[in-house]
């Protein structure tokens, strides 16, 4: 009887046959999504099946059970989801986006060979804005088709990326480097400065980019130039994006070099405040944690990376339960190897299980909210995006059901976090508009995207051939 | 030029437009694997540019580059890998395929809740041959799709599990379980040794089953019935498929019990031989990974059923470097929470690195080696399967390189670790027989296995639901 109702409902959608009346008392909008399993990822994790969201103006205006939602609401454009799950879009907490383009170029090595020998010496002769731009793209694209709707960045010509993300109507927290070493773009402190100033001006305010200010990390930038950019962050507002307490190695050199961790030194410079956004932390020491959550940062943890670069395992069941704002990130494509957020889920509640030897640490909800609300959170856009509710963006991921490695299903979050594989993501909508559709990229062109990356590839490998240029 | 002489190759093999002298000179065979790059896995991991295998009887019977073979060999069944990598078979060295029909029932427990207060309920009420069969399918489709084309199992009414395997057309190690409590199949030792004994006399010398005696564990089976299993193996060749040191409380009460852990145990009862297969092997101790070595055992390391069960982590690299034969399994599907290969390669390169501190240790090749060669070591069929070599079956991988993922690509193991996806396999060969094709099973109605699995998961539900029948 559901599945004949089911299918009179389909058929009277898209012949329009409704009665005229009826249709005129409803309100028209941009978008509906219809059908499916909501995981609302709401303050009550409430989960509607069969349930409807309708969207206008690139934000949920209604959302509940279909039946409710077709009754006030009409749109051209309907998404059905009958069969799927409907969940908030996946947010990516760290990455460097354009170092997909660097992805498997040096592995099994430890973070400061990896770096020195190899990653610095490729983004020496190889970082242009061109080089950005195209690494973008691929970056996104994957990312997309991983359900990833929105990423938080930090490199070089960020103002490029935040040009070619907002084409692709991806939504991006995206910090421009600020590093005591020339780099590609800019070549003292002041330089990158002022073209932060610059950044941060052109796209405050922009429906998709946050821009934001980058120190890269408290041992690559000077006290007075931390300084600095928390000084800029009072005035403009914008967040800051960091690395803090990656290594075991950067924690010794800090208590050697300054006398505390970290964290208490960039507490103790008056560096934290609650637009920070600090990548790792690894290896909290004393009360670094409680720093944290006094301040309000938003700590992004990167397992995959972690693990891979054999940094550690940050105590991240620790700072949940302190109170810490924790995300999820992949980290760059060159040291993961991937920008998939679904093995990120996966990973993070089998290694903290593993770690603290207790399997009921970081449940499958867990892991999601993980990717979802607290990622918000730790982004401090939690009134914006990280669910699925009146008011907030509509980012949202249809995703498959339909595939063997998800069948049979008895538990929503256990399927979508030990189960859903990236490829199983069908649609994605970002602030509205449908950047995926059944598989298929609608911003972006993938085979000009993988004609160029190669190309590049190429002349990467041809550049770590030749001897560097002098800078 | 390289690029036109390819397009011309293409067309000459599509039109049979080769001179007909040549072809009189070239040797028919079954089929032939054209282009790509071969992954051989072979003693000196040979990588063949533009490669080429020629399959006759379910055997390579010649590699290399492809103009060789096209001038040795001709086909009619032609399988093109331009642009594609082409590697061995996946080895997932330890599962229990049916229960892929439990996949999330309870998730985030630990061993011992997890199996008495969940799954073994669920079997009690569920595991009858009708069941065992659609998890079968269900499962060997599932690894089929992810590009495994053996796998090691233990379960019960394995009969029909073999029967579902051979007719899938996938190779399969299957163990019949010998456990001290009534099961699903047989309700005492003695009606569980004559099963065993009519499944391993009816599968001997198959082509695709090695039939196998599968003693659950050495804590719920005692010394005399694991002295006979010792002796019904030496009598018949068969594998013995078995589970050792788990976790810690294992360990712990074998110590308690019988004054030695699980391995030295059985090697004082004189259980292992070098027929043995056993999973996990997460706690050797003092002299156990000597023993193993010793007896030739092959060990199966299933990483992430051992992270979500917080059972611990194996000293694989040890173990490897001590020269004990290693593979690597997914573990059921009710405990992983998939059947897939690629995460499990993944997971194991990372998860040793960050518990070692050593970025170094489980390099990517090292990573392909366990689901590959080192696998079939394990499985004790190094001489027959997990290489492409001449003489070796035709269980072969065609894998998409043209998956956003997988670009750019700059090392070809590191590719197939860290990046490649389940959903890259495009097209598989097992025993020279294509199973699937260009993402399509051929061997298995992909339909009709998931309309079978829901409504037996919803029969599950309600069994739960209900109190334990009486045995």
């Amino acid at each position: 009887m559901r599945k004949l109702l089911n299918v009179f409902t389909l058929f009277a959608m898209t012949m329009s046959v409704l009665p005229q009346a009826a249709a005129q008392n409803r309100r028209a909008v941009d978008l509906l999504v219809l059908g499916g399993t909501i995981v609302t990822m709401d303050g009550t994790r409430r989960v509607i099946d069969d349930g409807g969201i309708a969207v206008s103006g690139g934000r949920i205006v209604a959302i509940g059970p279909r039946d409710e939602i077709q009754r006030g609401y009409t749109a051209r454009k309907k998404l059905l989801a009958f069969g799927k799950v409907v969940t908030p879009g996946l947010i990516n907490g760290h990455t460097h986006v354009p170092m997909v383009l660097f992805r498997g170029l040096a592995d099994d090595l430890d973070l400061q060979e990896w770096l020195t020998k190899y990653i610095f010496p490729a983004e020496a002769k190889n970082v242009t804005e061109t080089f950005v731009r195209i690494g973008t793209r691929l970056g996104l694209a994957e990312m997309i088709r991983g359900g990833t709707t929105t990423y938080c960045d930090m490199y070089y010509f960020e103002d490029a990326i935040a040009d070619e993300t907002a084409k692709a109507g991806v939504r991006g927290v995206l910090g421009e480097t600020i590093i005591d070493f020339p780099v590609a773009d800019n070549k003292t402190n002041a330089e990158g400065m002022a073209y932060v100033e610059k950044f941060v001006s052109r796209w405050k305010g922009h429906e998709l980019i946050v821009p934001a200010i980058a120190p890269h990390a408290p041992y690559t930038v000077s006290e007075a130039h931390l300084r600095a950019v928390r000084a800029f962050s009072d005035r403009t507002g914008a967040p800051i994006v960091t690395h803090i307490s990656e290594t075991k190695r950067e924690l010794d050199d800090s208590v050697k070099d300054k006398g505390a961790s970290p964290v208490a030194y960039l507490d103790r410079i008056g560096f934290l405040n609650n637009r920070v956004i600090a990548a790792h932390v690894v290896w909290p020491q004393g009360t670094d944690i409680a720093i944290l959550k006094r301040h309000g940062v938003g700590v992004i943890h990167n397992p995959q990376s972690n693990m891979k670069l054999a940094s550690g395992v940050a105590p991240v069941p620790k700072m949940i339960t302190e109170g810490v704002f924790v995300g999820l990130g992949t980290d760059g494509a060159a040291s993961n190897n991937d920008l998939n957020m679904w093995e990120e889920m996966d990973t993070v509640a089998k290694l903290h299980k593993v770690f603290s030897g207790d399997p009921k640490v970081i449940s499958a909800q867990q892991a999601f909210e993980l990717a979802t609300i607290r990622g918000a959170q730790a982004l401090h856009l939690e009134k914006e995006i990280g669910s699925l509710e009146i008011g907030k963006r509509a980012d949202i991921l249809i995703i498959d059901r339909d595939t063997l490695n998800q069948i049979p299903l008895y538990n929503i979050y256990s399927d979508l976090v030990y189960a859903t594989k990236g490829s199983d993501v069908q649609t994605v909508i970002i602030n509205g508009r449908i950047v995926m559709r059944d598989r298929r990229l609608l911003t972006l062109n993938e085979t000009t995207i993988k004609t160029e990356a190669r190309a590049l590839r190429d002349k990467i490998i041809k550049s770590l051939a030749s001897p560097a240029p002098s800078q």
